[in-house]
């Protein structure tokens, strides 16, 4: 098995095996590039810069000139990364000039988004998640809309609003209305919610009019990181027909700062649930790719310094795998570009307990759930802090995703806007 | 009245009373940024680096840079331009050498994007459109859904897939489903549109969780341009339940080139339809922020060089203004950027032949248009071209928009991958 000269314990997160790649600052310094080794960063932009690598796509402040270079490279640069970290290597391990130009402490780093994001995908490819959403809101013996088992159904998020794990999420105002009321109010959100997903990091893209074949949809995709959708349902609910969710969504998304390459994720690759009906021939993918990944969501309030699990789900559970999605979203020419995120959806599993949101684990906050202290919850309250986590375990390592984090902050309340009904 | 000292007919839509901004290059050069002025255009970023305007914001190949700098800026430098292009103004009237640099034809050069967009939200603000809309796919004496009169129904777009005017749109494959067939097919799409609007271009954003009040918003607001949001009818029938349209719209955007700053429709403005119920608090705008802007739309066909127009309305008919718009889009927090496109979904008037989608005009293609020699249409056949004019009549001048401008090409069409139901 791979080993590092730099020690780790075996459930670290960032083993040699994974080389997850973000943007990181230090303190009055831009943003570099990195790659994350045991609880260190290994700075990919100045190891370019003592030649180690070729290319300029390292003097950036985010990965998509990386991106654009191409799955060859994203891998030929991994296993570059690998053997430079390699126990048995000497380059760096013996320069300690080097290392201490070219290793940070994680600790000692600012994260930055990964990315720049030029458009933001949400799917929605979790029959157990479109089956509890149907089954509240519309009609629990016809939970799935008629055209859910033919097509992944997605729709446009808001780049702007994507953050990187730490931000603070500020609860939103809103327009809501109540079922027994004839009109609308303007108020802070009440029904604030998390919605637990995985998201692509779209590598390579392609040109406006000429579709991905499914077979070829997984060279165009980088990697994963975790995804909090965070959302306002009762703003949401108000607002949605005809056109889709809109401000009960864009107030912000969090993602995990690392992208675990598809790479450190291939022994990972299982079978996704049978398909039935069959998918027309544009969305028929051949081979695994749906991907064991362990997630779970944790909350903690401020009554307590205590994470309190609430829900544990598993990627692989996903109807529409990565690459249907890929194709669909491209099937009409839309282009793709390095750098896009493009998100599952709420990731639920069978079991109450794996439901990926707030809606789905308290039933429309019908079911509070218990926190420790004798704390409860239907949905989050000011102060609150979510952390997703996510694992895929090997053999004798684990190929982790570090946390996606945020706490929600109190809305900003004019009260000459305020209407209360 | 202002003069240039550049001569243009009183029907040229672009006099010295308007100085719109856009990007263009000439053959070999990279994109430059510059002003129409009748048949010309100004080069700005020449002209910045002969000193003639301070700061760095047209060395760039889009006007974001520009955009940033914000609403006081925008209006010296539109004056400035003015100057420099009254007949009194010997600075580049007298100056050979420099107006040789600095001004060039307009049939001499390509026009680009003249942003780069962030992020693309279409609204859905005219009420004859969202009539129209409702009665035809839902029920005509409830065609409104509750929330209308509410709140400014918005989606996100897609920004990748917005393009400049003349660049060809390909007609889309996708999943569609006859009423009368059990299971979807995947085809060429049979009903390709055109959807007529006018989109705001932002120039200065605000921060994620901080509102733009509704007060404010204009000053937020760089300028106009005209949008053709194509529309793949059947595809977005089938799978816009429940989050919304997606690959029925993002096949293609295309936006007019030039855009036309509030500065220029100042005199423009008029007053709204009254909106009853009166708007919550954070709708109220005060003024008038509606503008009467004539639009046209053109169709024409293989078959013949005329273009027969087919719909003519205004942009004085929307419900939902900008500034309504503006701060419905911010009023969770959500942040906008610099050079965001925030469009006004389909402008449909009252009467039939000022609709604003083919949908509308052939009333679900049950009434087919008549063209030039004999031909009709209900939706767009590969080989035609779609064109929209938009203009504002002053005192002896034009504040016009130029052309959008898009033709059809014909589907690539993957046999292996076609299935007709």
């Amino acid at each position: 098995m791979k080993k590092s000269f730099i020690s780790y314990s075996p459930d670290c997160p960032f083993p040699i095996q994974n080389i997850p790649f973000g943007v990181f600052s230090t303190a009055g310094n831009p943003p570099h590039i990195g790659v994350a080794i045991g609880d260190q960063v290994l700075d990919l932009t100045i190891l370019q810069q003592h030649g180690l690598f070729p290319g300029d796509w390292f003097q950036a402040a985010n990965l998509n000139k990386f991106l654009a270079t191409g799955p060859q490279n994203w891998r030929d640069t991994r296993r570059n990364i690998q053997e430079l970290l390699d126990s048995e290597t000497p380059t760096l391990r013996d320069n300690p000039k080097l290392r201490t130009a070219a290793l940070i402490s994680q600790s000692a780093v600012t994260m930055h988004l990964p990315v720049e994001i030029g458009d933001y995908t949400d799917f929605y490819s979790s029959r157990e998640h479109a089956t509890n959403v149907g089954a509240m809101f519309r009609d629990p013996a016809n939970a799935l809309l008629p055209n859910w088992l033919h097509l992944p159904v997605a729709y446009h998020g808001r780049a702007s609003s994507v953050v990187v794990s730490g931000t603070p999420i500020r609860r939103p105002c809103g327009q809501t209305k109540a079922d027994d009321k004839e009109l609308p109010s303007f108020t802070p959100s009440r029904l604030l919610d998390f919605e637990l997903e995985v998201g692509c990091i779209v590598g390579t893209g392609n040109t406006l009019g000429e579709p991905i074949p499914v077979d070829k949809a997984h060279e165009h995709i980088f990697g994963l990181v975790l995804v909090n959708d965070w959302s306002a349902r009762d703003i949401q609910k108000w607002e949605y027909v005809p056109l889709g969710p809109f401000l009960g969504k864009n107030l912000g998304t969090s993602i995990s700062p690392w992208v675990v390459t598809l790479g450190a994720l291939e022994e990972f690759r299982v079978a996704g649930p049978t398909q039935d009906p069959a998918p027309l021939p544009y969305l028929r993918s051949t081979g695994d790719w749906n991907y064991n990944i362990e997630l779970e969501v944790q909350i903690k309030t401020t009554a307590g310094p205590n994470w309190n699990p609430i829900a544990r789900g598993n990627f692989r559970t996903m109807y529409w795998n990565i690459c249907q999605q890929l194709a669909h979203h491209t099937s009409n020419g839309c282009n793709l570009r390095p750098g896009d995120l493009i998100a599952s959806g709420t990731i639920s599993g069978p079991s109450p307990d794996s439901y990926g949101s707030l809606l789905e684990l308290t039933w429309k906050g019908t079911k509070p759930l218990k926190l420790s202290g004798g704390e409860e919850r239907t949905f989050l309250r000011d102060g609150d802090a979510v952390r997703m986590t996510g694992s895929a375990k090997g053999n004798g390592y684990i190929i982790g995703f570090g946390d996606v984090i945020g706490a929600v902050e109190p809305a900003i309340r004019d009260e000459r806007l305020i209407v209360e009904r």
